[in-house]
Formats: C-alpha cells, sequence, structure tokens
C-alpha cells in the first residue's frame, strides 16, 4: 500500500472516525482504525467501529499501490492533526523497500510529511471485524433537515440509566411519510414528528406501508447529528434496518448501529388529549428567569414553584431555599383558565425549553398532579411532557 | 445599606473577587463576599480573602445608604451574572423595610431587579477576616507591561509540588531599576529581566537603593496576570512589601499576597558562563517539530533526542517507542560548534518554547550532560535554562 493525499483530508476523516474507537478497547485491534487505499477508485476509506458503533468515511486520493492496514486511530490522528498543511505519504511495508516480516500479524506504516517521518506499528486487517451490511433489510430516506429536527428535539429527553436499556435510545416510528422521533428517561418524554420519507429517484419512492419502529442508542445517535450536521442540508440521508442493526448512509459516509431490544413503552397514551388550562410564554424569557431561580433552586431539591395568575395574565417563578436564601420573579403570559399552583424539576423545565427553540411555547395543564405538556409555537410539531413535583410548603 | 448599580457592573466585579473565593473554606464567612457600601464615595467595593490571596475592587454605584455585609460569594455571581442587563438594586434590613433581626449575625439582603427578587442570608461583616494593609513597608512601582512580560516568562516554571513550598512561587528580585523574576521547579529554570521600577510622581521616584528580594506563591500570580491583563497597559502597579506580605494596588484594585518563606535557591550560579555551542532556530517551526514528536515521546518517558548536525546547518528531532513506533524530523538551523546528540524532557522544551515568544530562539550548549539555556532573540532578556536526559539507546 502507498497512498499520497491532502493533510487536511486524513485529519478530518480521523477524527470523524475516531468517535467510535472505544475508549478501554476489549481486543488490541478495536484501538485501531482500519484504513483501505483502493486504487482502482483512488480512493481511501477510514473505519472504525466499537462493536455497537461504526463509522466508515472516503475520500480521495492518489493511490500508488491499493492495500488495507489498521492503525492506532489516537496516534495517528495526534500526529496527523499537528502535521502542517500539504501533502503526506503513508505506506506500509508491501508500498515500502523493506518488506521483511511478511509473515507476522504486527506491520509497520511509515508516514512521511514535508519535514520529517514516522514509523507506526499496526495489525493486520485481517483481524478487523466487518461492520454490518444490510441488503435485503428495509430502506427509507430521510430529508437531513427533518433528521437533524427530530434528533435536537429527543436526544436530550433520553436516560443515561444504563440499567434501564431500552430508554437510553430513541424510539423511531415510521408511518405512510411520517416519522416520529421518541425519548424519555421515565421524568419526562420528548416526541418530535417530522416529515418523513424522501421517495427516492432511485428505488422509485417506495414507502413502506407497515408501520416500522426501532429504538437506536442515543450515542449512535448522537454521532449521527454531529456528522450530519456538518453538511449542507441538502442530501437525504438513507437508514437500512434489520432487527438487529440500523446503518446510516449519505455521501461519503456510513454510521452503522446495533438497536436497543425490549418493548419501548407506549408513549402515546401518557399524553393527555385534553387540558383545563393553558398559558403561552415567551421562550427566552422564561428560560432566563428559570436559569436564575435554578442557582437557588439547586438547594433545594431543584425544586420550583410556578404559579399562574389568571387575573394578571402573568406566571411567577418561585423558590424557597430556606437556610440560604429565596427568589421569585414574574414575567408576562397568556393565561387561560383557572389560576393554579404547579411546582417542577427545574432541569427538566430547562431542558425542554432550550429544545423547543422558538420564540414563543405554550404549555398546557390540567393539575398539579397531572402530566404537563409544553409545545413550540411554530411550524416544528414537537410536545415535550413533564411530570409536576409535589409542592412542599 | 441601599445601593443602585448596573448589573454589569456587580457582575464583573463580582467574578473578579470570586478567585479568592476557597473551595473548602475553613470558616462559612471566607465563602462570602464582602461587600462595603460608600455613601459619601457613592462606590460599592467588594473583597475576597481565602487568608493567603486577597482581591479588593471597587466601582461606582449610586448609595442612598452606606452599610456593610457579607454574602455567599458563589450564589451572588450565580444569580448576578444571569441577570439581564439594567439597573438593579441591593439592600439589607437595615436599608429595608423590615428590620426585624437586629442582634442575629444571620443578615438577609434582598437583590432586585426589572423582573424580580432574591432574597439570601449573609454573615456580619465584622466576622470577615482584616485584608493586610502594608504601611510602612517599601513600595515600588512596576510598569504593566514589565510585570505582565516577567509572570509570562517565569510562572510557567514553578513547582506544582507542595512539599517544596518555596518553588511554587517566583522569586523576584528588584535592584536599582531592574525587576527580575526568576522560576524553576528543580528541572527547568525561567529568568526574565525587566526594566522594574518607573519613578512615580507622588513619591518623587524614590527608588530602593538595597537589593530586595521576595518569593510571591503562583497562585496569586496566576490572578494578578489575569486582572492586569484586562486593563490597558497604561498604568504602573504600586507593589508594597514586607517581610510577610506583598500588596498590588492599581486603579480599583487590590491583590495582597502572603510571601513564601525560605531560602530561594540560588539559581544564577546555575547558569553557565561560556558555552562550547549554539544554534538559532525558527521558533515555530521548532515548537510545531516538538508537538509531533510529542505525541510518540508521551509513550516513551517524554524524552526526545535532538541531533545538532554542523554540516548540514540542521536540527534532527527524533524518538523512538519500541512497541508503538518512531518518529524523526529535521529543522534547518544556524549551528555553530561541533555537532552533538542531546536528549531532553520534551514537555519541559515546549514549555520554553512556548513563553520565549519571539520568532526566533537561540540554544546554547556545552555537552549532552550540562544544562542548555534557550533565549528570545528579541526585546525581551529572558533565559530559559534546561538539564539534558540521558540518551538510552
Amino acid at each position: 500500500m502507498k497512498l499520497f493525499c491532502a493533510q487536511s483530508d486524513l485529519s478530518a476523516n480521523l477524527s470523524l472516525v475516531s468517535r467510535a474507537i472505544p475508549s478501554r478497547p476489549t481486543h488490541p485491534v478495536l484501538a485501531n482504525v482500519l484504513l483501505i487505499a483502493d486504487a482502482a477508485a483512488q480512493r481511501v476509506s477510514l473505519t472504525a467501529f466499537d462493536l455497537s458503533l461504526g463509522i466508515r468515511t472516503s475520500f480521495a486520493a492518489h493511490v500508488e499501490t491499493g492495500g488495507e492496514i489498521t492503525l492506532p486511530a489516537k496516534l495517528l490522528n495526534d500526529i496527523v492533526s499537528r502535521l502542517p498543511e500539504g501533502e503526506i505519504s503513508l505506506a506500509d511495508e508491501a508500498g515500502s523497500a523493506d518488506a521483511s516480516s511478511e509473515s507476522s500479524d504486527v506491520l509497520q506504516a511509515t508516514l512521511t510529511c514535508s519535514s520529517g517521518r514516522y514509523q507506526m506499528r499496526g495489525l493486520s486487517a485481517v483481524e478487523f471485524p466487518e461492520l454490518p451490511v444490510i441488503e435485503d433489510g428495509e430502506v427509507v430516506y430521510l430529508p437531513v433537515e427533518a433528521l437533524v429536527q427530530g434528533l435536537q428535539g429527543s436526544l436530550f429527553a433520553t436516560s443515561a440509566d444504563e440499567t434501564k436499556q431500552i430508554l437510553t435510545g430513541v424510539h423511531l416510528t415510521l408511518q405512510q411519510g411520517s416519522l416520529e422521533f421518541a425519548a424519555t428517561d421515565g421524568h419526562r418524554l420528548a416526541v418530535v414528528q417530522t416529515t418523513g420519507e424522501t421517495p427516492d429517484a432511485q428505488t422509485g419512492g417506495a414507502i413502506a406501508d407497515t408501520e416500522l419502529t426501532v429504538t437506536i442508542p442515543a450515542k449512535t445517535l448522537r454521532e449521527l447529528e454531529r456528522m450530519v450536521g456538518m453538511r449542507p442540508a441538502e442530501d437525504a440521508v438513507a437508514l437500512h434496518l434489520n432487527p438487529s442493526q440500523a446503518v446510516f448512509e449519505w455521501a461519503d459516509q456510513r454510521l452503522t448501529s446495533r438497536l436497543l431490544e425490549g418493548q419501548y413503552p407506549n408513549y402515546r397514551q401518557l399524553i393527555p388529549r385534553q387540558f383545563s388550562r393553558q398559558m403561552t410564554v415567551e421562550r427566552r424569557l422564561f428560560l432566563g428567569a428559570l436559569e436564575r431561580i435554578a442557582v437557588l433552586a439547586d438547594q433545594k431539591n431543584n425544586v420550583v414553584k410556578l404559579s399562574l395568575d389568571l387575573e394578571q395574565q402573568e406566571i411567577a417563578l418561585s423558590v424557597d431555599a430556606q437556610d440560604v436564601g429565596s427568589g421569585r420573579e414574574v414575567i408576562p403570559a397568556q393565561v387561560s383558565g383557572d389560576s393554579l399552583d404547579v411546582a417542577f424539576n427545574v432541569k427538566y423545565l430547562m431542558d425542554g425549553l432550550k429544545a423547543l427553540n422558538t420564540s414563543e411555547i405554550q404549555m398546557q395543564l390540567n393539575s398539579a398532579t397531572t402530566p404537563v405538556v409544553l409545545t413550540p409555537l411554530g411550524s416544528i410539531k414537537m410536545t415535550y411532557l413533564v411530570m409536576p413535583v409535589q409542592i412542599r410548603n
């Protein structure tokens, strides 16, 4: 193998795939990146795979001799990212002069730049696990914008508790052109509806007529959000599914993920259909006041009290942390229904308000002990449900 | 006490003094900031003091009723920094309507802004320790530029090892208008000479005719560097000294620090007077190559080998981390004296090159086992001495 490429190309692509390098690899080869130089295509592909999340990218290069090798990802990335801009070359023993140790699994690659050269030990590409490929499964095409919207509106509400496996993922439901993202950690629930599938020219726009549901780990989807967010929102992302794997493909990149097993909670039944109270408030004003109140609430179980005042058409936010101090803020709101005092975990409210992302938001309530729903006033169809907490006086 | 001020003034000054709030206060009042409202001067001063480092700042405010109180620094800072811009008011019980608990040490202050109000518990100002004041000691005036230069060129070389107390500080020597900063952790030594004292109009330019030496904790000086760096470099900083304390004063700010006790090493005798070898190199080129080499050196005791090549007029940097890989970079240099191989801790070289801060630097050497000196080629008079390490093959 011998190839020449731009330092910036190799560096950018190494950073991308490095996110799938496990911090504590269970096998030495998993700490490596698989590098495949394709002489026919004049392209180099990089792959990293922690057995759950896999990332593959490719870029154009001048490939003199094709070949493949795996190299320590962190070391290679740390060196390449510090190289000055310009052309660099990478060769293994087959591509370089001294092909001494053919039989060994331990290989050596040489990286050459204008100012110097680095040799590093790699492992044979045959040791690298195959990235999952789905050939027969379902395929759907997701518009990038819808995908990003759905991820931004749901990922934050997933659980970080590894004992509740299924809740550490986002639940996707695809049905007749609509794609729904749902996430809950048991305390709050975020649901985003987007226009799902793009009919694709290549497949003639075949749309799955059955409901398709999968739960994909949040860790994977955060990488997807990051990678897709780097590109202009023109392409669609192809999502291939089989019972145990999801593969996202677009442009020169592929991201594979195992699916989470288990029954996702039937979240739709949690969302009340009718509300006796409602208020509309400027999102930034509400969030700003909550952030100040949170400083004191942090001293007292994070509980903030909200008082809806129908007569004054305002809401009051208050906290009383006995030994430390107390705070109260009042902001204008359009309130309908009777006045009500209701308490929340301030962090859950703030999380939701950050994700809702419109200038005004609506809050719908029934009582101080039943689920409350926040929705953005705008184009995005998002529902954020939080349970109130008990008011302690 | 009752005062009105701009949110931005209170927030900026709270952030400044908060650096002197200890993370684990030995007494509750040390977690508080002392706030003094002066009705005559129409100014508010803030003081924080961890018994070693003390910071006092003041700013203009509309003081309706003078007074003093101490308030929890983190809580106050966290709330004030999140308030919207605009006027805010601060009042304690004496300044507000309900003066109920006069006898108690626990006081209450009320912070009012356009959208709400916060009450927080404070402690009486009489509990707050006095910030050291030096009335009879030596006074010298330091130009801000010289001070910043001296700190930037020395602070990085102080020791972090608390068992070597005296080495955790910077040693200052003031003598006839020249101010010298020195720092060493036992492995390397940085010395910066600056034009020290500014004759000051008020004192008629009295210059200490005896040599004045003190060792000031690096922690304090890092704060000084930060605070002084925020201001335009026009003012001089007054340094008051007595045997146990240093007080820096400028504009509206004061920083006090205990001095470190003990005999500072006689570092001047460590610096060789003559050298048999010398090389001049472009600093960024040298540093860039070291940063890449460091990625591999990190795997092997941080040792980098430098080979000075008289014939080629270049230096080669190399590292060989057996199980991982090896690297070699060559950069052009003006070399005089015989060729030589010498090894260093790569981190110490990088630290020095970052601080030297000119486009070219000079390295002077005698042998592979004697101290090596790096100096900037430019206006700043700085000496950075490093000990080579043994070359292992």
